[in-house]
């Protein structure tokens, strides 16, 4: 064995319940999210975390994918040459993977593997990703589209009051006059300066996207995210065609060849990759790179408290999304906003430490396999 | 509780070894597969079965999959409405889903209440999912790709003494020299009259397959199956529009969408949808009705004890593969092939029934959720 072998891989899963109950048009009621964590052992010592999470469902697959179908066969082999791991994982998994639960188990595990590439270069994830900033802008997502107007607008007060320059309200309510509404009250609130999103969880027809693009217009929407279902890329393209207002996608893709027909086909204006389900931070960085030959801006989805440091190093970030899944307050350095900007840590590694003893009574499972 | 509401769900796991080691190009060696069965059972005491299977991976994230973020919230609907469940759990799964193992666990549900639906209905599957014939033209699928030229040969003599009059090779050999090499005997054995197909699985570039393709072409290739990645739908058309070798894959495609984007751009000549990984009964019968509206011969991929009946029951049926993972000897009915064609059970139900027996030895997991 050499030192940068894989000895050891233990894997936790944690149900972490939420505050409230948080609610979008298509995923429905949201009470918890899954945690999955990886941590990687080399033989010499050297150890990283990684992780995924899922909105409630999944969580156990991904488990049991990481437990019987990764470890037992990724143990020995050298741990510092992440692209060949990566490469492994996705032939390894072909099968049974292109998307899906295996790019979740996939980003997991390649996560870990970075966490220990950047500690034993001595680098912060923001200098080994691109390091073109340690800072980026940042808004805050919500999941409330159950909200009263009244509850919405008290929440989004919350996010100025935080130091936010950035809101994304959920659409999807029952009328587009309702959705319309609901726009038009966060407008007035937050005033002409910051910027604004909102985010339908496909659950639009192409024709409804582009009543509702058209009726959102006036509010000065920086994106429409998600308008229509993310398999249907020409779809997106009419939609951008037709009203002109910017889209966002990219949470439900989860392969390269998937980012590479959205770049080509959907006419989109931002990018929103997820390292927990497009394969890591080795799966991030391809489709960052793919956005700056496309001329897109890249953002992310979730996990901010990883994405902070991938988002900053890039020259064509855009927005960092503080997601309503607290994540970050399970570790020991919850995100840092200063002066409207996230801020990536500094320290050697992702900068993602998680606090076990504030886990602790939320995990389900934990599974070491090697030595 | 409705009489048809969904009271128990059992879900079962299974690693079955192979008689000896398989290996294709890309897949690697194969020393067993995995079978995941799913008993649905309704408030009034009817019952059906449905299963999915894989390589040898993803079998426990399946079998998560089903216990954990399917069997619970199933419990309870209405199992006749079969259309509304599968809605119900593509959604459900979404985030985690489209493709993947989800859609592995999604079938092996839908299969089970298929079951449950032509008992009911006292009529075998082969009247229920069209009617067109109870039987179909079929060949043997070879997973050869480590056999030597002499053992190769003998496998496919051993196809032809049991009836057959369509034979696949797997290529992918290190030189395209030894690949036509093997064509080339093969074709000489089994002389001008029986069907020959080869299977890249996906192995080649499209430079390589163009090369490949017209290597192959003198020896009468019926189709040449996953000649480079699934993912790649412009990449077939270009082999194809160079080649003239008609081109044919399906087992790697997950959603009716990604099967939408291969029938649009992939200038296929035969789709292989399989049941156990595309959604099930439902969604291989909406890629069927698909492939009418495309001119193309709708085929299959693996399960031939189940593919026997939706693919005779079809007006534009193709071929059955028999593959080489063999299911049907752990069911009561092993294929029945008669003057060339395989014979589609005549019994109320889906007409796989397994020898729970016969698997007992390999089971690996049985969780039973619900009353
Ligand atoms: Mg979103
Ligand atoms: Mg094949």
């Amino acid at each position: 064995m050499k030192p940068s072998s894989i000895a050891r891989i233990d894997a936790r899963l944690y149900a972490v319940p939420l505050a409230e109950v948080l609610s979008d048009a298509k995923h429905g009621d949201h009470t918890h999210f899954e945690l999955v964590t990886v941590t990687v052992t080399l033989a010499d010592g050297r150890e990283g975390t990684g992780y995924t999470y899922t909105g409630g469902k999944g969580g156990r697959s991904i488990h049991a994918m990481i437990c019987h179908d990764l470890a037992p066969v990724l143990a020995g082999r050298d741990g510092s040459d992440i692209d060949a791991i990566y490469d492994f994982m996705e032939w390894h998994l072909h099968y049974v993977g292109r998307g899906g639960i295996a790019a979740f188990a996939v980003s997991a595990i390649d996560i870990a593997l970075w966490d220990i590439r950047c500690k034993s270069a001595g680098k912060a994830l923001w200098e080994m990703a691109g390091g073109a900033s340690n800072s980026t802008r940042a808004y805050c997502g919500g999941i409330d589209l159950n909200f009263s107007q009244e509850k919405l607008l008290g929440n989004i007060q919350g996010y100025l009051d935080r130091g936010f320059n950035g809101v994304k309200i959920k659409v999807g309510q029952p009328t587009l006059a309702e959705d319309i509404e609901r726009v038009r009250a966060v407008r007035a609130l937050i005033g002409d300066d910051t910027t604004f999103m909102v985010d339908a969880n496909y659950s639009m027809t192409v024709d409804q996207a582009i009543e509702a693009a058209n009726g959102f217009k006036q509010y000065d929407i920086c994106w429409f995210e998600e308008p229509t279902i993310p398999d249907d890329y020409q779809g997106y393209a009419r939609i951008a065609r037709a009203t002109g207002m910017p889209l966002a996608m990219g949470e439900n893709l989860h392969t390269v060849h998937e980012f590479g027909y959205a770049f080509e086909q959907a006419g989109l204006s931002y990018i929103q990759p997820d390292a927990s389900n497009c394969g890591g931070i080795t799966g991030w960085l391809k489709v960052a790179e793919l956005s700056r030959k496309y001329g897109l801006e890249v953002c992310t989805h979730g996990m901010q408290e990883l994405h902070v440091s991938l988002l900053s190093a890039q020259k064509n970030a855009g927005w960092l999304e503080v997601h309503s899944f607290p994540i970050d307050e399970y570790t020991t350095r919850p995100l840092i906003v200063d002066n409207c900007r996230a801020i990536a840590p500094d320290v050697p590694g992702t900068g993602v430490t998680f606090d076990w003893d504030k886990l602790q009574a939320f995990q389900l499972l934990a599974v070491s396999v090697g030595a």
